[in-house]
């Protein structure tokens, strides 16, 4: 193990208190080889200062604002200057912040949804393209090592051809009309004016269609969606259901809910092909079942030396024996991984393997924001099926 | 505990080596109130007797046409002849055969789906409500305890309104054309002539649907349907793909499928309303989950003081301790228990409780029809929704 | 499928309201090929009567004692009496009675523990012997077919030498001092003048240790026994931890309760080979989970080919396709259709296949007793380890 | 959240390529409050400065001693010396480092086992006292905020006087002869000189000890112990049968194993109490399984605000919310957080409270060295009970 050089890390939002920023911060760091240097933690200058502070940031570099960040960072020497930003504001802001750092030279992490309109992805695609800077991000589920496995299988050709995939997001805590009870997260998460057209599609049901795309390699090509508000007085959805259409002929279902009682972030696939089948599910990640046809069900379990051998990507986002849990953060820290060590590469002058380019980039993004754009296409729609195609 | 009233059940199908017939039979027989005296097990007179043989039936009873069963049947005198038949051939027969028992004064059991076309369950009902006789139909799901805890939750308020339904049933036995191998079960299932219209739909598709109404005690209103036939050269659809409204402004997933490689009879339902939500699970049936908004989640289990305390319907159905496992054949026993105490209040001229009358009868039979028939038309149609309203 | 003879069953004790009892008759008259014709079930001549006439047993035929069952039915004709007697009223009787039954000539079928002491177990043993008459024991659990797969892949040595076995009985019925509320089960199970020396121990250990003796084919040569009685005033242990030694040098944890608070009928094991692992649960017992060095989990399912290629017991034992659960009637109707066709081998003067004698019979009783008295033995001494040899 | 001072941590061994010195140092860095400055990584000098490199730490601050960095620590500034040593060698050298740091008056974090020998461990216990600096042991499970859920709701008395504890640590590494393909870890850990007296017992059996005392606030009193060892050539035991005895009354089973084929590290406990039982698995470590007499199962998720409201130190340990996995990692670090802080409180001049004092330190270390001493005595011995106090 070679000692590689430890790229420096900036943070937009994620002040004291935050959810998304604080394990973006977390899983930056837990390998030791990120630094964190800077941020712009909050509009109000204190605020700003007194998180950095707890961070154990140089005080100067405690900024009010992204654009007084990105200017100060300019002016420091390239070897201290910050390297990435990590952007985990509210998703109205994220459009502007990571053209803005993109356009200055800086490589970008960006929690999801992307932005806040298909056309603003499309925009930030063309940025992206045109800096030829690297861009992450954050669907963190792809990081967890048994959905790479199952990837590995099924590119493989392991499942045999694809025919069905059942997908689901199930959360509680929008049964009762939190946002009326200031829950942070809950206000800004149901008013269209920060978040976006998607309530509970935007924010779980986006994670849920990447999920399918990356583990079958197949893009959705239609969707016949059902959205609902149950929550009276809520503005966006906090239902979703859909059934897809998906390349070559596999079909799927779709759905996600934000009341569905007594479920907390129960994200689970089904991936049926010809001769296997594979299952996984977040809450108790460390496990992918296998269905073989006529041979009943395997476990296979992270960290052994079988799954190492059926799955480089799996192995390499692997930190400890198997049996010893792994969770969250290790599977975002495994996007960061991946992130830095493409920064690296392109620092090197080098092409990253496909083994390192693995974590969801601006293409992920622009299909997310087309998912949300066309299920809400669908479900005002009296046509059955709405197609989905990027432009 | 009084004696009751034994009585005398004729098999219409059923030879040695079906499956249906065959749990019919022993669930019928399980709790010694139905003696099993008659039967046409097959069109050859030769394997029929045998198979009376077999069951410890006098040979004359065991005949070779329902037609003739009836007519002898009604020249024994009325103590001796059949209260009821249970009619467990192809689903094309089951009209004209329950029809006729029905014509002739005798009760029926009638595995499902009831009749072949919706017209004919339109007909049957007519039937029954003329003949005023008792009809039950073979939806055994509801005959599980735990299934008959989560409604009664339901129906008593315990879940609030219902505001989403997922419900799914998985096998893998048609993931090849095991038809063209000539397996019987494959064979018939699989030929529309046979089997009716819907292939998985009308096999497992409506024991899903009866699920979902028994369950909430909402019908089903609309459906938006994408059926597939995914194995080369099969006639009818081996996967279902569905979104359900509901009365109630409830809303729901169906998804069934006989491809889904690895499941054998995963039929699974998960029921939330606004406050509370159940899972049951056919494949570990007894135990119900219920998650509570605020507090976790409960596995209350079968057999229990405080489960009987909460259902007289699922303590009736009951008939070990919590702990030893019942299954399949004592919930198809528990719907021949209320059908047979259904017959004996009739026979007393006793009006039957609720708790008796707990078993599919001819208005499900009808709703199943429907259901096949609205699904495929809603498969073949640009239209998002069709509405499934009863004639 | 030939016709078999059908078999007439006699049963004592088993009036209504009775729990073993009313198993023993369902799981018995399962399959259709036994005849339930007799019973002496109560010391009350009208109850008894009361009993048959619920039952449908000729009035005639519902004796007031055993004594007078065999007096009356010897003097039927041949082929009108009872073919065997199903035994089971409290423990203290089985002797007597079984020893009755034998030596009138009748096969019989014991309720578990076989006999009151060790002793009483020797003196039967000899009267089957004598008699060569079949003797049945039911211990249920080696009943379920799973539990047999695991037995056949011990005995072909798929696991490779075994190494450890952990073996578990888990309820918390008594909890409290339920004998004292005049449970019925309760007050005669703590009562040591009907149950004998073994509380727990004698109720629920002894189907561990027949477990670990039948699924890994090697005797229990040493117990070093912990007994305890939390429940204050209660008489004998309801607790029992409990080591052991077995032949080639495996080891083993035994441990079983009757006041652990939340489980019903947990008996659960697990056994280590050199290669491979298996484990078996009751309260789900339609899945062997096995163990692969170096290779992940397997879960084998009940019903499928894979299993009937493994283990022609498993696939003789089962009624029903995989995931359409059996249960615990099923595992008791499996030892009955297994007694039942070694009598009617020895009535057809034939040599019934180990196939066939596939149910708990003398020899496990004699086991049985002899652990009860081993375990109370090391129980009450300072010595580490006692032998458990038959004499 | 006030700015917290950040803690600097030096590592003695954790060289690249181990596995528990990447986990404390991980851990210990995960949340930001802890810089790692300095370490003895390897006697190989060169050795050393390589891992520091990787590390990011300072050339100089990578030593090939923990006598040289003790040294040379001593003479840096006090405001830039490392406040904490963090000691992840082989067994056989914690004492006389841990000794060393303690003398030099740095506080320790010690992985376990906490000594070679018993009275090294009281002799480790005075240094303590004289010193009183802060020394954590790294038992990690009492980390895990349900592991604190069930040991709060047992001091609170909910689950009623405890009766029986099972606990189990069963892992297959150790299958085979490992260590004779020089396996690095196999090696060591089956080498008494290196580990000490216990195979599987020092390893694991410990950790299943410390848990058993940890949740239930029970010491055990008597052990009565069966080692083996299954694999040829093998000098230490590499498989634990264990009854104990505990305070108040209490009776339990531990049994721990390193071959038991298909496990990894599946720690778990079952507690019974009077009136409510807990259930707890390493490996699915995010739930905690309350029974509840005469009330079914409950599931209570980590993260949740039922779960804050009955135990604070729960809630303490918890960094996101219920369905995003928490693992291995984050336990280790709530060891490392309750350490800093207790530092802290030091340093400050106050009295840590009971909340920030949760974390195994020197006396957990005496008990465990106790416990290898007493069950290899006791499975040397013919008496059944060998006691196990404190001296």
């Amino acid at each position: 193990m070679a000692s590689k050089r430890r790229l420096k890390m900036g943070l937009i939002g994620g002040g004291p208190g935050a959810f998304i920023g604080d394990v973006h911060r977390k899983a930056a760091l837990l390998d030791g080889n990120i630094e964190f240097v800077a941020g712009a933690f909050s509009s109000d200058p204190a605020r700003s200062r007194q998180a950095g502070e707890i961070y154990g940031i140089d005080p100067a570099r405690a900024y009010e604002s992204y654009e007084i960040m990105i200017k100060r960072e300019l002016q420091l020497p390239p070897n201290e200057r910050i390297d990435f930003a990590a952007i985990t504001t509210p998703n109205n802001s994220h459009f502007p912040i990571a053209a803005a750092f993109l356009k200055a030279g800086f490589h970008v992490m960006c929690e999801k949804p992307m932005t806040f309109t298909y056309s603003e992805a499309l925009e930030l695609q063309k940025i992206v393209k045109e800096t030829r800077l690297v861009f992450g991000l954050m669907h963190n589920y792809p990081g967890y090592p048994m959905v790479k496995l199952g990837r590995d299988m099924i590119s493989t050709g392991e499942l045999g051809k694809i025919r069905k995939v059942v997908v689901q997001y199930k959360q509680d805590w929008l049964t009762t009309a939190l946002e009326k009870e200031d829950q942070k997260q809950a206000v800004w998460r149901s008013d269209p004016k920060q978040s976006g057209a998607g309530g509970a599609l935007g924010d779980i049901g986006t994670h849920a269609a990447n999920l399918v795309e990356y583990m079958t390699s197949l893009k959705i090509t239609h969707v016949c969606a059902d959205l609902t508000t149950f929550v009276a007085g809520r503005i966006l959805d906090d239902d979703v259901n859909c059934m897809l259409r998906l390349e070559e002929g596999a079909k799927g279902i779709l759905h996600v809910s934000q009341i569905a009682v007594g479920e907390e972030n129960h994200l689970a696939i089904w991936i049926y092909g010809e001769k296997k089948s594979v299952h996984w599910n977040q809450e108790n990640p460390n496990y992918l079942h296998v269905g073989v046809l006529g041979q009943g069900e395997e476990i296979w379990k992270r960290g052994t030396g079988y799954v190492a051998q059926k799955s480089t990507a799996a192995a390499r986002g692997t930190r400890i024996p198997p049996g010893h849990p792994e969770g969250f953060f290790e599977a975002f820290a495994n996007h960061y991984c991946n992130f830095a060590d493409t920064i690296r590469a392109k620092l090197a002058g080098e092409t990253p393997s496909e083994l390192i380019l693995d974590f969801p980039q601006v293409e992920e993004g622009v299909r997310g924001m087309l998912f949300i754009e066309k299920v809400i296409e669908s479900s005002n729609s009296t046509e059955k099926w709405t197609e989905m195609n990027n432009q």
